[in-house]
């Protein structure tokens, strides 16, 4: 390993992609970022453009780059898309990580590799079915994941992150109702929130904190492990928005509907990020804040 | 539903789609045969070459065909080869069934259809893992079946095979027994047999009778469910080999050897087949001493 550890991020132009490089750049880490098309604003940063869905471009880049460590976060995060175009789904989140692994395999054997799953995946061991391709498809990277760490001893970790928020551009849920808040502070538009059932629980994670976690999962993480990672507290998004009121002038009302498959409780078990010496440092309502700064800043 | 059915049979050019072409069009239906290149030698077949990785190819054949059944056999077998080249493996596995499902949910959404996995899976409800990547790409394969099944309400029926045996080129134990003991019959070739261990038991069933389960699999099987097919009885190498010496005058003996990863006793539960009133009605011996004529016609 070199003295400064070098570090490549798929996904890098996403949401969780952005505060990694932020973060790995700030550690002093040598960092690349893999984009498909767009180019992050990071002017210390590495960048390899690069279709992870083309073997043959994913083989070159690993060739090229031989990485420390590989943090995986690229692939197609949407439920609705995944009914759309289930082969895309399948494709971004299955073919990359299977393109990305043995192209590690053979030209970079050493490397460290994170795997991001997702809250929405389900159990095969329990005998579930999925609700979703997009549930599929996840739940098969993670396998693929998994099974290539037992099949050909690569040094392959993968975590499961809850429900992420914080400043930048997201669709999450928390990104939304910030963006919306903001609108209403600059424009006379409808003071209405429409907002699935308020009585929603969910475990939310700052973005920030979660880039921590992969770090210590580089480095420390058992090979062959999944991590669940979240804040190990379940929140309703009627306390997200008791919250928001507290940070806004603006007075707003909610509506809200029911939304198909939005309802399944997700309980994120943090006791072997915790056995790791990570704990989530940012409340929810100080990345609330920061979500609501960050598009007080860039809407105009 | 036309009068005369249509299938269309994909891996057409191989072991078992080469006896589904021929039993199907014996039965009168209107068939079609898929191949990548090598084109069988039936002159009443319809043929489409296609190559079922690329999903734009899929997509017109399906269009243009729109079958009332697909018989899916297509595919890599080799376990050997998984190992040298996963990628390979799980495209032509996994990519070729997803592509193939989502044409058909797509284009042909009443059409029904069998895919075919493998005795060789492992159970992703028991936390097993695979042994190879030959076996994960075929588990893979029966999981997007049976999700593609689950999600979309498509008429798809898995069928789990055991060892497949009979006349036609094969790469399975029994015709490789079958052709040297040809061989032996025509030259003065070494008349010894090298065998992995003769006490490992396999579930043998001839092919002729494996293509009139999928023929009722097709038209009455229940939809999303997973089928075991195969004789119900366990046999031995050293049986196959007791019965190959009384079908041939040539006196041989056998060498042995362990080989890595063969020994798992495969058991296939065979009652779901049987409710369907299907029972196998080719004896072990017939099926060796037809695959013995086999390679007497064909091997100079």
């Amino acid at each position: 390993m070199k003295e400064k550890p070098s570090v490549l991020i798929t996904g890098a132009g996403g949401f969780t992609g952005h505060h990694a490089c932020r973060y790995f750049l700030e550690k002093g880490w040598d960092v690349r970022a893999v984009v498909r098309k767009n180019r992050p604003q990071l002017s210390e940063l590495g960048i390899s453009i690069c279709d992870l869905t083309d073997k043959h471009q994913v083989k070159v880049m690993i060739e090229e780059e031989q990485p420390d460590f590989v943090l995986h976060l690229a692939g197609l995060n949407s439920v609705a898309s995944s009914w759309k175009n289930p082969i895309t789904s399948i494709e971004a989140n299955i073919l990359s990580t299977l393109y990305l692994l043995e192209a590690i395999r053979i030209e970079s054997h050493q490397t460290r590799i994170v795997v991001i799953g997702s809250a929405l995946q389900y159990d095969p061991a329990l005998s579930q079915l999925p609700e979703h391709p997009y549930s599929f498809s996840k739940t098969m990277q993670m396998q693929i994941a998994e099974i290539w760490a037992h099949l050909f001893g690569m040094n392959i970790i993968m975590a499961k992150p809850s429900n992420l928020i914080g400043p930048g551009p997201s669709n999450g849920v928390c990104s939304i109702i910030a963006s919306k808040i903001v609108q209403m502070e600059r424009k006379s538009v409808d003071r209405t929130l429409y907002l699935n059932d308020l009585s929603i629980q969910r475990d939310f994670l700052d973005v920030r904190d979660v880039v921590k976690a992969y770090e210590i999962l580089l480095t420390c993480g058992e090979v062959g492990k999944t991590y669940e990672v979240g804040s190990g507290k379940s929140c309703s998004l009627q306390d997200v928005v008791q919250q928001v009121k507290t940070l806004t002038d603006v007075q707003f009302t909610v509506e809200t509907k029911k939304a198909k498959g939005s309802h399944a409780e997700v309980a994120i078990k943090g006791q072997d990020m915790i056995a790791l010496g990570w704990t989530p440092t940012i409340s929810l309502r100080s990345s609330l804040n920061d979500t609501l700064e960050h598009f007080r800043k860039h809407i105009s």
